[in-house]
């Protein structure tokens, strides 16, 4: 299948070595920072408008919703070389709300649109094992299907229009609410004189386990904030939570405190650490830290 | 061994079977609650001062931190029946900082003090299958260890006086905090206009993974609200947590803020509820519910 892949960043780059490796021909537009290394595996286009026009399936994975915009409807965008039939799937973490939107003008051109945002980082980009949350038409998914399988492992068409980024967002309330929970609790544990690796040894098991007091909890105790998913980046994504929530009318509070706590560990420097480094804004407020930071 | 056991309730009255089931001759103090099969089951004494004098280990599971004091201290309380080499051990949640008090008291009679909370609930009670956190001297701890194990299963010594209380405030603050992060983020997702189902299935396996996802986001789909852990209890878990990081002088705001919300849930009548109710507290806020409540 000829596939248009733009955006090969940290994500993207991987993502699409592995449809090229499932026998894909893969075409990319030009820019200045594209490497050597790019230009000699995909084929080089114009621009996203000529992609558009090349490719039977074009897939977006760039930053941010304006970002996705700009690709899609911008000067020598996607949309200026779609013609029907042709599918666009949009797999950047984005506003659900801005995603309804944009799957409108796509379909209205008489072609298909899936969001398809991905968890478990750069790891999973690099090992094909992204979870992949997809919104959109089920005739579409069954299309793509083969497409998000060369790149992820856990799939879901979990609903309409949208419902991709919806879950999206839901998966990074839960993980930064979870990392400021055991920030919270290991901070008060250490403050209270006890080993915080202890106490965590002692309620693994229990209700408290989960993935995040098993790899964060553990990265806050050994001081290993080398990322991993910057702050910078869940600070992002808490953003579209709050600003979907606000549209929606739903009142989040505890994704606004940890949103703020995050811009505190950004203000304070810690932009660039791991989101386990969120404990730090607390450690700054209670003028104490879960364990010594190596020399 | 001879057993006192100062505590009958839902937790108290299948943990001393356990004990008396393991071989041991349990005491109990008189109380006009007691039914007649704990009368048949346990030698009844007059009160928690002949309980001391008759047990070699004394074992409580009360409410709260003054009930604690009331049985140790109080009138005809187990102070006064105490002598050197006895063991107490405070099975109870209650505060990290009172019972590094009440554990000096208790040593300075020559006798030895354990605090032992647990959690997994009625159900780990009645399966002996409770997670004990243990905090004091190892060689009480070892002493001790064949009780617990009657009693549970996952049985770490976390540290000195007032460790295990720690422990289980800090896996108390985890539980809490993602339970109000499950609920925030199927709250969302069910507002835009996603099935919560599909989005928990879509994030489970993830960094999201948790228990409490698992276990209690079901609950809030289901809208199966019946009791497990009520709201009433950990509200007073959150307390505990707050006063003691006031103490200590921790900042925990996100802590803070579920406190609150399971107060608002109390003052709706939802207090008897499971704790996964405090998904109540933030639909009344949204106009709106994860899943409409079964007729």
């Amino acid at each position: 299948m000829q596939i248009g892949f733009i955006g090969l960043g940290i994500m993207g780059l991987p993502m699409a070595g592995h449809l090229k490796a499932a026998g894909h021909a893969i075409c990319v537009p030009d820019r200045a920072s594209l490497s050597a290394d790019s230009r000699a595996a995909f084929t080089v286009l114009a621009d996203a408008t000529a992609v558009a026009r090349a490719a039977d399936v074009i897939i977006l994975m760039v930053p941010d919703t304006p970002d996705v915009e700009a690709v899609l409807f911008g000067p020598a965008g996607v949309a200026a070389g779609l013609s029907p039939g042709k599918l666009v799937i949009d797999m950047s973490s984005i506003s659900p709300t801005a995603t309804k939107d944009f799957a409108a003008r796509i379909t209205a051109l008489g072609c298909a649109y899936l969001d398809a945002p991905v968890s478990g980082g750069e790891v999973g980009a690099k090992q094909a094992s992204l979870t992949i949350m997809v919104g959109g038409e089920e005739a579409d998914f069954a299309r793509a299907k083969p497409l998000f399988e060369a790149m992820g492992k856990n799939i879901t068409l979990v609903g309409g229009s949208g419902a991709g980024q919806t879950a999206k967002v839901a998966n990074q309330i839960i993980v930064a609410l979870t990392i400021e929970a055991v920030a919270e609790a290991l901070l008060f544990a250490s403050k209270a004189g006890a080993d915080p690796a202890k106490v965590r040894q002692a309620i693994t098991g229990g209700l408290a386990t989960s993935r995040i007091l098993e790899l964060h909890g553990e990265r806050m105790i050994k001081r290993t904030f080398a990322p991993g998913f910057r702050i910078v980046l869940h600070q992002k994504d808490l953003n579209l939570a709050l600003q979907a929530g606000k549209e929606l009318g739903v009142a989040l509070p505890n994704t606004a405190a940890t949103q703020q706590l995050f811009a505190a560990a950004i203000a304070a420097g810690h932009g660039g650490l791991d989101h386990s480094g969120l404990v730090r804004a607390l450690e700054t407020m209670a003028a104490h830290k879960v364990a010594p930071d190596p020399e």
